[in-house]
C-alpha cells in the first residue's frame, strides 16, 4: 500500500493576517504505520484561532518554520493499524493538521462519542472548544448561580457555549460579538441576556448600563481593546478572568500594550492564563454533562464549513479576519 | 476631661508626589467615648504606600476629601474605656490615621502581642507587612520548595518578609530594589540570593541571567516597568503572580498601560489581585509562625523612625519618593 498525502504547508511565516500564499499544498508519500501506530485519513479539520498564534511560536507549543504543516483538531478515520486500542474503521479525534492523513502512536487520540449529536460536534461544542468553556467555567471560574458573565466572541465555538453552559447554571449572560446577526444568534441560541455589538455599541458605556454592578466573571477570548476596558472599568469585586484566547492580537507582529492591572489589586480579582490541556481530569465529566444538555435539547451551535482541502487557507484566513460564524471546519471527504 | 487632639488633615487632593503644603496640622477638642466605645492615644504611626491611593479613591477605601484625616495603622494606648474588651492602659494595633487621638468601638482592633520582638514590629514584620507577605505566599501563591521567588521593593516591610518567609520554606528568593545599599542589605537581612539594583542594572537581562528557567512566584509591590518586563519575559509555567502593592502608580492621576498579557495565556499563569484583608482566617497561624521565627532569629527588619507628629508629611513624601528605607514609622510620644 502506497498512499498519496495531500498537505498544507507554510510558504512563509505570516505577517499580520495570513495571505493565501502564505500556504503552498502539496504531495507527498506517506509511510506505513510502525508497530503501535495507526495511519488515519482526515475527514474533518477544525480550524481554531489558536493556530495563528502558534506559526510565530507565542503559543506554548513550537514555533513551526517554513514547510511545515500547521496544526489543528480534526475528525479522522483508521485506515491501517499496528495500534491495540485503535482498529480500521475507527473514528477519532485527534491533530492531524492541516492534511489528509496522519500517522499517530495514539498520544492524545480519542474516540468520536457524539452520541445523539452530529459527528463534527466532536470538534465543537462536545470537544475540545465545549470543554474548554466547561472546565473553565467550573474550575477556575467557580461559577456560581446569579453570577453576572461576561463572555466576547460570544458567537465563537467557545464562547457560545460559555453563555449556555452559565445559563444552565442560571448566571446571568452577557455577550460581545462582531457585527448584528452574531449579536442577535447569541441572544436567540447561545442564552445570551443582551449582546454587545463591539463594530457599533460603545462597549464601556453599553457594559455601565447592562453590568451596573460590574461582572464576576470574565471569559475572554479576544484580548485587546475589549480586554483593557472589561478590567479597567466592569469587574465586581472578586472576579474571576479567563484568558482562554486573545484573537485581537494573534495576527500582530508585537503584542500591544496591556491594561494597567491596579483594578485588579482593588477588586481583588483572579486573571487565570486558562489552558483547556490541564483539565483532562474534568473530561469526563463534561462528556456526561455535554451529552446530556444535548439530549435535552439545550445545546445550540452553528457551523462554518466548507468542502475540499484546498479551501483550507482561504476558510482559515476568513476566520483570522473574524468573518466566519460558528465552528469554523473544513470537510475533506465523505463521511 | 476635655483632651486637645492634634490632626494631620488633607489640605489638597495631592497631584503627583505629595508636597508639604498639602498637609495641615490642626487642633481639634475631642469627645468622650460613649458605651461601647474607647478613647486611645497614638503612640506610633505606620506609614504605608497604600495611603497614598487611598487619597484619590482608587483604592477600595472611600476617598477622602479635603479636610480628612490620612488613613494609617497605629500603635496605641487606651486612655479611657467604655468598652468590654478594651480597658485603660492597653497598647492596641488600630487605624487612627494621621492623629495623636482617636476614638474605637473595636472594630478592627487587636491587642499588640509581639512576644520578645520590640513593639514596634506589631506594624512590620509581626503586623500587617508580615501578614501580607505570610499570606499571600502560603495562600494563593502556594509557596513549594524550591520555587523561584523574586520580589519587588525587596528591602521594604513587606518585600523583606517575603524574602525571608520563602527562604525559612527553602524557596530561593531574588529581590529587586532601588540602590546598591538597599540591595546589599536585603541580602544580608532579608535572605535574597541575589537583588537587582533597579536605579543600575538592567532588569531585563539581570533576571535572564539569575532566573534562566523564570520565577515561579513575582510577589510585586510596584507594578509599572517591572512589572512589565516580568510578566512579559521571566514568567515560568504555572506561575503565581501576586499583585501586593503598586507603589510606581500610586502618583499618576492616569493609570499607566500595562503589560500585554497574551504571556499570562502562554505560560498558564495566575495573577491575584492580593488584599490582605481577605486572609484573616490564616491570622493565628501567621502569629504563631512568626513569633516563634523571630524567636529562633529568622527575621531580620529595618526600620525608619521619626519623632513627633509634626514630622509626619515629611516622613510620608520621603516614603513616596523610594527615599525610606525599611519600615517607616512616626513616633508621637513616649511608650
Amino acid at each position: 500500500m502506497s498512499i498519496q498525502a495531500t498537505l498544507i504547508t507554510l510558504k512563509n511565516i505570516p505577517k499580520g493576517i495570513p495571505k493565501p500564499d502564505d500556504f503552498e499544498i502539496i504531495q507527498s508519500k506517506i509511510r506505513e504505520p510502525k508497530e503501535g501506530e495507526f495511519l488515519a485519513e482526515t475527514i474533518y479539520l477544525a480550524l481554531d484561532p489558536y493556530v495563528r498564534v502558534t506559526m510565530v511560536g507565542r503559543h506554548f507549543f513550537n514555533t513551526p518554520e517554513i514547510g511545515d504543516v500547521p496544526r489543528g483538531s480534526t475528525i479522522s478515520r483508521i485506515i491501517s493499524s499496528k495500534h491495540n486500542s485503535y482498529k480500521e474503521g475507527d473514528l477519532v479525534v485527534m491533530e492531524s493538521g492541516m492534511q489528509s492523513h496522519a500517522i499517530s502512536d495514539g498520544a492524545d487520540v480519542y474516540h468520536v462519542n457524539t452520541g445523539s449529536a452530529p459527528i463534527t460536534t466532536a470538534l465543537g461544542i462536545l470537544g475540545m472548544p465545549g470543554f474548554t468553556a466547561y472546565s473553565a467555567l467550573l474550575g477556575p471560574a467557580q461559577l456560581r448561580e446569579d453570577d453576572v458573565v461576561l463572555v466576547s466572541a460570544a458567537s465563537g465555538a467557545v464562547g457560545s457555549m460559555v453563555g449556555q453552559i452559565a445559563s444552565i447554571k442560571n448566571a446571568k449572560v452577557i455577550g460581545i460579538a462582531g457585527g448584528k446577526e452574531k449579536c442577535q444568534w447569541t441572544i436567540k441560541n447561545a442564552s445570551m441576556e443582551n449582546c454587545i455589538d463591539r463594530k457599533r455599541d460603545n462597549i464601556d458605556q453599553k457594559l455601565s448600563e447592562l453590568c451596573p454592578h460590574g461582572v464576576d466573571i470574565f471569559f475572554d477570548n479576544t484580548g485587546g481593546e475589549i480586554q483593557k476596558i472589561v478590567l479597567s472599568n466592569h469587574i465586581a469585586l472578586n472576579s474571576r478572568i479567563i484568558l482562554s484566547g486573545m484573537i485581537s492580537q494573534y495576527n500582530s507582529s508585537k503584542p500591544p500594550s496591556g491594561p494597567n492591572l491596579g483594578n485588579i489589586c482593588k477588586q481583588r480579582a483572579i486573571i487565570f492564563g486558562f489552558v483547556v490541556y490541564d483539565y483532562e481530569h474534568m473530561k469526563e465529566s463534561f462528556i456526561k454533562d455535554a451529552l446530556s444538555w444535548y439530549k435535552q435539547g439545550l445545546l445550540h451551535y452553528s457551523e462554518d464549513l466548507v468542502f475540499g482541502i484546498e479551501n483550507t487557507p482561504d476558510h482559515f484566513i476568513k476566520l483570522m479576519k473574524g468573518e466566519n460564524f460558528g465552528k469554523t471546519i473544513v470537510q475533506f471527504m465523505d463521511l
